[in-house]
């Protein structure tokens, strides 16, 4: 059946939308394929259905190819699954939560693992069932704080999740593989340009990650990669921490007047000049700057943290969150360090220097209060420029392991371009990309928290081994139009185009629309989705809504067909042929076909 | 590709839930394909979302061919649209309210009115535009106070609707048409035994609208239907008055001692006691009983009613719900008793007789506060027995408009089995059904509301003329199962089968296994959607199994197969054939693409 465009559901616009950021946002809207109802939330016209649609069909035949079985489950959900795995309150404020009219707690689905883990634990019982492997391509919610880019991050969209269920681990580690295979396949068809990196679990629990990114300069997600192979999103990357040193000639620790040395920049010039080192100056790396935050957790509780790193290094936001999850960081403010005197702005340290000895002001010693963590930096025997907990007072040559000590290690300074590999196979260079898919091997978190377990070959109860993989459907649409517009509007791969060609008429006259229809009608004959462009307005604007619109094909019915030709035009290479009447029809359908 | 059973994702009960009523949820559940997550609130399993996208296809073709283009809105939508047009507060306690971390308001869509008219506002503005008819296949949610019957009436469930947008009423009208005929292609598709009736338009508002109603026993709409044609669910029945009577002979309105006339039985009895009629006895249909109930506002405000109608009826629930909408009924108690001295329990009646008067207890005139409507038989001239207002007392001969007058009509009496259609085409039967679509002609409740407006082809803006028209999709997939059902389980027509046959392997052996599988493919590859029973089971399980599940064909490959048999079973006929091996397969696909 043929779409004519003057029926066609469609309106193309001239102005990007006001709170366009991104490219794909500004054609997908522009070109009437979505349209804002609410921040974060979009309606699917017919042509971004359509594309939907096709995305949604690859998924499906890919998870049905590893033998992943469809299901859906409701999005309203009641709380108690959640209750028991605690996410009830771990998903904080991005869990759209409700009540019913009797009062009960329910919940919008952002994710299903503890449903999944009791529909299984509700129907099967032996190891002769698994292993198994459920999937559903379903609308997701989650009230994002700041939901943006169109259909990229929204409040509700399309997920395509699935779970596998495994008797032993290492089938938890087949099944991770075989949706990695899977995976790899469907943003291969997609036409993605993608990278493969290790991830955090964050909420979701469980051992090894990974993520697929589209590369995007967009992107909110950074990543590194390194010739040797590494790649990893900078949340996962932990650092080979290097070996402790001797520091069996470093001085003992001593104060030292530090007035106005209000940044590491500041401190280091002064050092240099009031203690200068016999080897080498003084750089930013031998400061040890230690940084105070508030953690927030899902129970409302409050505690300080203060996180020691070299000076030269940043706190990584991200990092920090996806370390400390599911607390939240909040800013240290005045009130906070009114409550901890000890704590002296500028100048804080993890030791006081007293009468011949030290006092741990952080760490785990003495009367500390105050957590403290190192970064993996700061191993035994560095010997550091830090804050002395008096104003205008730092201490030098305080040696780790010596003088001081902490609770524990977090690894949240910023990544740099440049910084050896983990795993030594080379320097880390940065990117960032936009999260398509994410595998996990859940492990048997889950299951545990809700009592998946089957009986095996001998009779005896097993924890089940669970892994969950999502792909966002909605975002891959998104991030398709990404990676294909260009300067003049959407330009689609044929596998996911809504329709395969537009037959333009342009001009006016019986002729035109006669024979502009009869080749729209023989194309859609042989299979192929088309649209005419049947509409009284000028060849001009049809030109430029067909480029738009991002039709692979494009045929023009207009003034050669006094000649008996027709123009076909290729929307993503340009390329431009006159084709004879007779032969068009035969010509376009190869063009799309082949 | 063959789905082995030993794979599938689905497990048999032999119990019914607990909760099942209808033969559809009982199967459905028993058989594997959905299971209960919440009251209303359920998850298709595999076997059950391969229905559910076979009905999908199905309606999806029909509104396809009479020009609709599918979109899709979302579900979590903010409250402005529906402010605008008083649906946030008309729904009740049926809407799902939700509030994003920003405390802005939010619903999940039960319907979409309001939506679809602000997209076409927002995109098109002209005649030439028009017509346009939109539609969705989506998952939409309603605070069921009971939700029953498995998918048959759940808090979440999936809908097709669809919108019509027209610039003339006379182009509602053919829309409307359009639909109806879509609609009676879909269900006799679906293979429902349905009607179509006049319906109510309810919370939706608009002029002409009907119900295409599954005929069940354990439907919860009541219709009537005469052999003359008329049919209308029992809340649209609007009766046809008598003419107005001639009362000039009647004698005047006189009390009489009533004691322990509680009932309109011991009414009758005692006033043919003390005043007889000389005519014929008094009956039941000669009192008017008046019933008050108290209207509860969907902005809480609440008011009394009294309801007038002939004694032998009672008020119909639905009936008088339906007619109040969208205000809810409630009883009127002993409070309310006292706080209306002028109501006296057992004895109301529309005026009390004074010195040479009447004063005026209910209705329009002099002091009465409480509003009275009267069913459509109490016409003019009418004579009636009822309540004095007193204690213990009755009035007689009190005549309709001689005596009392009224504040209007209401004609919420029950309807019943014999009484005349209201269009004079016989006597009315009354059955029971399930609604399966409902289309409306909205008119411009929501156009004016909203202000969609196009310009017409003088350049005068128009108001646009709307239609709005559903199917409950996952209640259509109860609705086959409920329809087809039989004493050993589900029993699917072909078109909407989860797979088109199965075959068992019924007994031990490597021959009976290789010949089932070489059966399984031959037929997979035939394009057939098959499933092999390969389960280490009994043949008796498998049979039984096989039946519950309710594929159309059933091939048992067995003890036969040394007599060089297989035996075709169809499920729905029980027809049973046995065929040579050799033939098998041509056999059975002709049996199913037959």
């Amino acid at each position: 059946m043929v779409m004519r465009m003057s029926q066609l559901f469609v309106r193309t616009l001239r102005e990007d939308p006001a709170d366009a950021v991104v490219p794909s946002h500004r054609w997908l809207v522009r070109a009437g394929y979505i349209r804002r109802v609410a921040p974060g939330i979009y309606t699917w016209l017919p042509l971004g259905l359509r594309v939907l649609a096709k995305v949604e069909a690859i998924v499906r035949e890919e998870m049905d190819a590893i033998g992943g079985q469809e299901v859906r489950f409701p999005a309203l959900l009641p709380r108690e699954p959640y209750e028991a795995t605690n996410r009830w309150t771990e998903y904080g404020p991005s869990l759209f939560r409700l009540k019913d009219r009797t009062q009960a707690d329910f919940l919008l689905g952002p994710t299903h693992e503890e449903m999944f883990t009791l529909l299984v634990k509700d129907l099967y019982s032996s190891y002769k069932d698994l292993p198994l492997t459920l999937y559903q391509i379903q609308t997701k919610y989650r009230d994002e704080a700041r939901p943006r880019a169109g259909i990229l991050r929204g409040k509700e969209f399309v997920m395509k999740d699935s779970y596998s269920f495994d008797l032993l681990e290492e089938g938890l580690a087949a099944s991770y593989e075989l949706h990695r295979q899977a995976y790899t396949r469907i943003f291969d068809r997609l036409g993605f340009d993608y990278v493969v990196v290790q991830a955090m679990s964050g909420a979701m629990g469980g051992s090894r990650s990974e993520e697929f990114l589209a590369l995007s300069e967009f992107g909110e997600d950074t990543f590194v990669r390194s010739p040797g192979g590494y790649a990893a999103n900078v949340e996962a990357v932990h650092i080979a921490p290097p070996p402790a040193v001797d520091a069996s000639a470093v001085p003992a620790a001593a104060e030292i007047p530090t007035p106005g040395a209000g940044t590491i920049d500041a401190l280091v010039t002064l050092v240099n000049e009031s203690v200068p080192r016999a080897d080498r100056p003084w750089a930013g790396a031998d400061t040890l700057k230690n940084v105070v935050v508030t953690l927030k957790y899902p129970d409302g509780q409050r505690e300080p943290l203060v996180i020691g790193l070299p000076g030269d290094r940043e706190v990584d936001e991200k990092r920090l969150e996806a370390a400390v999850a599911p607390a939240e960081v909040e800013p240290f403010g005045e009130a906070d360090f009114a409550a901890h005197p000890e704590l002296v702005k500028g100048y804080i340290g993890p030791v006081r220097l007293a009468d011949g000895g030290h006092v741990a002001v952080l760490g785990l010693e003495g009367e500390a209060k105050v957590r403290y963590l190192l970064d993996p930096r700061v191993v035994d025997g560095t010997d550091w420029i830090t804050g002395a907990n008096r104003p205008d007072t730092h201490v030098v040559h305080l040696v780790k392991g010596r003088d001081f000590a902490a609770d524990g290690v977090i690894d949240v300074a910023e990544v740099r371009d440049g910084d050896p590999a983990p795993d030594g196979s080379g320097p880390l260079e940065l990117a960032r990309g936009v999260e398509m898919g994410h595998i996990f091997q859940l492990g048997q978190k889950y299951s545990q928290a809700l009592d998946l377990r089957v009986l095996d070959q001998n009779g005896k109860l097993q924890t089940v081994w669970m892994g969950s993989y999502g792909i966002g459907v909605s975002r891959a649409v998104a991030m398709v139009a990404e990676g294909t517009c260009d300067e003049r509007g959407l330009c689609w791969p044929r596998h996911v185009a809504p329709y395969d060609v537009t037959v333009v008429s342009a001009g006016k006259g019986d002729a035109i629309a006669q024979e502009s229809e009869r080749i729209a009608t023989e194309l859609a004959a042989l299979g192929l989705e088309v649209v005419w462009d049947d509409r009284n307005v000028s060849p001009g604007v049809k030109f430029a809504d067909a480029e738009l619109l991002g039709f692979p094909t494009i045929v023009i019915v207009g003034r050669g067909l006094a000649d008996g030709v027709v123009e076909v035009r290729d929307r993503q290479t340009g390329d431009r042929q006159s084709v004879a009447v007779a032969d068009a029809v035969a010509y376009i359908a190869e063009q799309c076909q082949g």
